[in-house]
């Protein structure tokens, strides 16, 4: 134990020995019942005599603070921590000026978590709609445990070690035979793994975007890249999307315009919209790109989960060559927690991509990449995407139904053909953060439109539903309450409807 | 399989469809004995007639690349992936001109890996001292292999979930308890998970520093920092360190020249020089940076780890308040692939370090928080932390014997009073780097001292050695070893010795 000892301090040795141990019982860092070190123990580690210490333990024990069962040692005793405490020694803490300076310069939009308030408002079974991520029942957390189990036994501490810089090599060659089953050609030596998409996303602008310059975004895009563009300090210019996707017809005038330094785009069953970019704009926002020398950052997190339509190709699939960086995740697909994620791209911004991946975090974990390798092959992958793309066909069906036969005909959507996510817009006599207390209290929650846009308030009529975490006979249950909800806030405005 | 199709190109479907396939397979992103998707599903997906791929998929078969097993579909033939297709590929990839004004703004010192270096060399029973990290057969990976496991049964898809953003609550109260039982009080709210303590130093700087700052660093210090610092664009000043630790009698100068915006220091068992910083040098450091408003980084990463000497009280333990940002890792001591590490600190920073974690990479793996503080208890911590003492102490003292009894006189050290590292400064007619070509000949690695200071040409007569990862014998051999090449290098330099 390295107590703080200041032999200059005219407190006197043992009384700090024992003051320290107190302030460590009261505050709970000292749990009751922690043994404490032995007197003899204690005065060899901090070079002072062991009767200053048994002297500073007589006067703890005095206290009832602490307690000595002959034999086995020094305690803590029973439960000494309480709130109190925590708040006063809280309000005493005098901060530096440093810390008062820190204040502005992260401009990000946080919002409440919408979950959370659904869970605050104890409703008996309540539904949400707010997640981003697929149906935790389809993440196969059996199989996946049996396979860290194994991967432990068969590679030992190696499991355990930091690994290569890019990633586990085995992994990133069973990637690059996914991306190939799925439509994309690449290499190994073009792949490197990252914590979830991200820190992919993360990165990637972190090497190409300084305080001062453009980045070209989906209007609306996922809020998650905003906040990250927005802590970087870059000016965000957006271009709508409609049911074909960003609407590349506006993209040469707004090149031209804004000299953008990097264009962020989530082609496939977009997030939030759910819209899916047509070919044509595919092509052609690849060869603006080129014209204008940016670089373009494709987000395709959920990219293989069609229901309908036909498939477009990867914008990447259209690049030839370093052009197009692209990034996926095993989150949504596969399992949220292991946070893992992928980068394809080439030339000298893959090195410098690995460079800084290295000074942020070393890597990411050895073991969860080989746990994840062995778990994943491409058969399996294909097998795990026919059973979600099959389910959650339905689920997008049961949304759809429900809202053509529970909602208001003026709240307006698109019917998506893949991913996670339907789009609403309501009325402009509804704000989606009014209609959300409302709903949560009727026990379904979803996900507010204001924070997946530059500028929140023109998101404030909109809301996004995921319609692949929850039943079809949920979905609808959760619909007929957002309904009811809708016709309350109409009812609380007009005094009718 | 999203195949990018181009109707509008003079090339005939059936014809663009067999060339991406065939590109597939002779480049690997296909691999021998995949299924491929049957024509009438791959038809649907890509809104083309069956027959169309029928038709390529004919002219695939006549050229061997693929085969039809009747009644189970259509595959891959036997491997024709060769390293030449993949040479001739890359040689034909023009990149875009971002690409080209990518090279520079990033000026990393990066070294060859001295492993890497040392295994090339195909000696038969290699010795390396270049680890930064514990010895991996202490590292208990068998009961970390149940907890896993039981975690997964216990929490089921919650602990494959994001989790929340400063980590899992309960490991966070673990580590307080565990920092309590070390000598710091704190409190959970000042604690937050990161990803190894590499991400912690990285968050930490990326909040503090902007580009054209400077920051105040050891001499010589922890390689990862430096290039860290690099990548962030800021000016690096350097204090030097004696066997007591930084020469805090200069700081104040230093700080009176150059207003850092943060000091970084490592005051336990120093990387790389394994000194200790004594308790007037703490107390003086943490007042002089209180009366500059200068924040101070303490990287502790091998804090309790002392086979000698007395105790000395963290920096944090100094600390008011908000002063010192306190990081620390679970990579040295029990698992380097875990990547877990944390942060203690107050005030406004903690919630600006959660917020820029979060758009970084969202959250660390939620399932090895869960595994982590389901093995790690208090008196788990401190029974590794005797056994790891013990053993330790012991291969400290082999390699001190070892240096005394084989190497030449003019070599200079200082005996660690705890900690992973000895540093051997050599003679001047003695070069590293010279010596580690030769040393990886004679089948022992170490880690050259360039990297670990900012004018790489100060550390051209330094080593450091790593005392824990071997056995006390092969310390002995590995030292023998070393002195052997040595003389080898100083016989080429003078033709005799």
């Amino acid at each position: 134990m390295r107590i703080p000892i200041d032999r200059e301090n005219t407190t006197p040795i043992y009384r700090q020995v024992e003051q320290f141990i107190r302030e460590g019982i009261l505050s709970g860092s000292l749990a009751a019942e922690q043994r404490l070190p032995a007197s003899r123990q204690l005065g060899a580690d901090l070079g002072i005599n062991r009767l200053t210490i048994e002297k500073a333990y007589g006067e703890l024990e005095a206290k009832g603070l602490i307690y000595t069962r002959i034999g086995s040692g020094t305690f803590v005793s029973a439960q000494h921590y309480t709130e109190e405490n925590t708040q006063s020694e809280n309000g005493s803490i005098s901060l530096p000026k440093w810390q008062d300076d820190l204040g502005q310069f992260m401009p990000l939009v946080l919002f409440k978590d919408e979950d959370e308030l659904l869970l605050e408002m104890n409703h008996p079974d309540p539904i949400s709609f707010s997640s981003g991520i697929g149906d935790a029942n389809l993440f196969p957390v059996d199989e996946f445990r049996k396979v860290i189990h194994g991967v432990l036994k068969r590679d030992g501490m190696t499991a355990l070690d930091y690994g290569d810089k890019e990633g586990y090599l085995p992994l990133r060659q069973m990637i690059v035979q996914i991306l190939g089953s799925q439509g994309l050609h690449t290499k190994v030596e073009h792949v490197m793994i990252t914590a979830g998409s991200q820190q992919a996303i993360s990165l990637i602008s972190q090497i190409l975007l300084k305080p001062g310059d453009t980045v070209l975004v989906e209007k609306p895009t996922y809020s998650g890249a905003l906040n990250l563009f927005r802590s970087i300090g870059v000016k965000i210019v957006s271009i709508p999307v409609d049911e074909k996707g960003m609407l590349v017809e506006q993209l040469e005038d707004t090149l031209r315009a804004h000299r953008p330094q990097l264009i962020y785009t989530i082609p496939n069953f977009q997030n939030p919209t759910g819209a899916c970019m047509n070919g044509s704009r595919r092509r052609h926002l690849v060869a603006l790109a080129d014209q204008y020398n940016v670089p373009i950052l494709e987000d395709d997190f959920v990219g293989d989960l069609r229901y309908d339509g036909f498939a477009n190709p990867s914008l990447k699939a259209l690049d030839s060559g370093g052009r197009v960086i692209y990034v996926s995740t095993f989150s949504k697909m596969l399992m949220p927690g292991l946070r893992m994620g992928y980068i394809v791209t080439e030339g000298p911004l893959f090195e410098r991509l690995v460079e800084w991946k290295v000074v942020n975090d070393l890597a990411t974990s050895s073991l969860l990449q080989r746990a994840l390798e062995s778990y994943v092959t491409v058969g399996r992958y294909q097998a795990h995407l026919r059973r979600a793309t099959l389910m959650y066909g339905k689920r997008c069906e049961a949304m759809i139904k429900a809202i053509h036969n529970h909602l208001p005909v003026d709240i307006r959507f698109t019917r998506p053909q893949g991913g996670l996510f339907i789009w609403l817009q309501l009325p402009e006599s509804i704000e989606a953060e009014e209609l959300l207390a409302i709903a949560c209290q009727q026990g379904v929650g979803f996900t507010v439109g204001n924070q997946f846009f530059v500028d929140p308030d023109e998101g404030r009529h909109c809301l996004r539903l995921n319609f692949v975490a929850q039943t079809p006979d949920r979905i609808e249950l959760g619909i007929i309450r957002l309904s009811e909800s809708i016709q309350q806030v109409l009812h609380q405005k007009n005094g009718s409807y």
